[in-house]
């Protein structure tokens, strides 16, 4: 029987657990609002290394090296090692999995990568081949910046819609055997959306018309109302995103203002000026990773629509005049 | 029960067919050893756009209408559309992916994409949650000697082992019913390997030893024998990268010269001047969907073992000393 519901939705139907997971956050973010959250806080941006693009391979190493640790495994029980950042030719991805012995899988899709990783393992896991499949993303301020906008050393003054790229990593390890740990239920694979946003500061903007469509898309899909979920909680629209997405989705017929947050516009505390919050393929992960899957396993939120959204630019697109598509992947998580 | 054989290797038992495909070739392939083969060939690098990436797309989207239209369904009978390409931010994957309502998955892994979004993409119809999946690569000379090296219009001259970036692209319809087209039948994930190769006009020997694993792998985890294939068929390793994974292979037992074969080192005639071959992440999509896949429906060919190469560096990980990674995967396809 197909696992497909509606137009875009799979529903889970074996269990998948997200079994564990590991964070390693920047110091501004260990500043921020999940500071006791996450596992490791670097006390500098550059963490010994000479380039802050080595430091984001470092940091993917360590998180994924972690995460082994904490569950007790080695290298050679995971399936597939999958996962994405921001980088031309998601180099920190790859060359952090060039250090270990497994099969590897690299995906892009900007910011919403950890939505795409999530929904592709958990239907690989689903579907009997994989048991053991370990996700992860991240960012990092100084690489982010110097590749699509101007380097850190400049010292240049950001536009006030723009958001504050995070410095950070989470990863999870899906697993088709647990015990109280959160499950994926279903998945919903969205839709590239582009209403014709042409700044590329304004990602917010250019995210919020794909949030709107795959969050929608889920609800009808699934036969749900909002309230069915503790939270739905996008990947880093920033705060005038999140306020475009509620607009969007009232037009639409759905009311989400006691249900919606961001984790852009949740990880940094309001006197860090981060601008509209944070952004960057590292904040979904991270923040799912330490904040809301620990108080998953406290039990105080049971029901979660995660909905990592990306920006699908690159600096040639915008300087050859193109808009930003947007996409959004909805991964319904429930204990 | 498991799908998955030995260590990296998962059978598809149920059909996953090869349904349908189409071709997009630019005009130095267009004058190269498959010809015929190709449903549409450029007559001029531009094909009326303003920039080679926009031709990019345009050869993405044009692909995608065609296969469509030549299998007589329409977008709205895609559950996805997956693909990839070499340049930042997979651009022209997911600018083209823009024009059709449908859902998107962008994967990256260099050339070896093409094997990449098969082999997910089997998986996913395997399991049960799609059943019409489109697949597509690209590359295209102009963008990815701007990206990577120079751009063409300094007449740079290129090194003797460096190979030649293909301007083309391939894409497939994966389904769950069909008739007397291919299957794939099992596909092996590849680990990274980097054996140091710091020369980025060297792609074959960067990739040769991830060929080499992805294809030892798949033989020991299927328990066969080089001989069960009519033909072993890389990426992208080109004449020099052809030669060292027969050499590697040998190493490890496996005597394969009766059976291999590289779409790079195919491509184009000897008297085209290519250096080692055609390379680039539509090297492989457009030789396997133009020339094996009409010649496995003919009968020609009734086993294949597809193994797309990819090398995972970036312009920045050279500059910054890094060697370059290689990956590939393995796809099997039978009639």
């Amino acid at each position: 029987m197909s696992k497909k519901r509606g137009k875009q939705t799979y529903v889970i139907d074996t269990d998948v657990f997200i079994k564990n997971t590991a964070t390693i956050a920047g110091p501004l973010e260990g500043k921020g609002n999940f500071a006791e959250y996450y596992d490791e806080v670097l006390e500098n941006d550059s963490w010994g290394c000479k380039s802050y693009e080595k430091t984001e391979i470092k940091m993917r190493k360590n998180v994924i090296d972690n995460l082994i640790r904490k569950e007790g495994i080695t290298e050679y029980d995971l399936d597939c090692i999958m996962g994405g950042d921001l980088l031309n030719q998601i180099v920190p991805t790859a060359f952090s999995a060039r250090e270990f012995e497994v099969p590897y899988l690299g995906m892009y899709e900007a910011c919403s990568t950890f939505g795409e990783c999530l929904a592709v393992g958990a239907m690989l896991v689903d579907g009997g081949f994989m048991t053991n499949l370990l996700c992860s993303t991240s960012s990092h301020n100084g690489t982010a910046e110097r590749q699509y906008r101007l380097p850190l050393e400049l010292g240049s003054q950001p536009s006030p819609v723009c958001q504050w790229t995070v410095t950070g990593t989470g990863a999870v390890l899906l697993t088709n055997t647990g015990d109280k740990q959160p499950k994926i239920k279903s998945v919903t694979i969205g839709k590239i959306v582009d209403l014709g946003i042409i700044d590329p500061s304004n990602m917010g903007a250019a995210m919020a018309p794909a949030a709107t469509d795959t969050i929608v898309t889920h609800l009808r899909d699934m036969d749900r109302k909002p309230e069915y979920y503790d939270m739905i909680v996008t990947g880093d629209l920033g705060k005038y995103g999140r306020d475009l997405l509620h607009f969007l989705a009232k037009e639409e017929g759905y009311e989400l203002a006691n249900v919606l947050n961001d984790c852009g516009s949740m990880i940094y505390t309001d006197k860090q000026r981060a601008t509209q919050g944070g952004s960057g393929a590292g904040c979904s992960s991270l923040v799912f990773s330490s904040y809301f899957y620990k108080e998953m396993l406290k039990g105080n939120f049971r029901k979660i629509l995660l909905v990592p959204t990306g920006a699908l630019l690159s600096k040639i697109s915008s300087l050859q005049g193109e808009s930003i598509p947007g996409v959004a992947h909805a991964i319904d998580i429930e204990l």
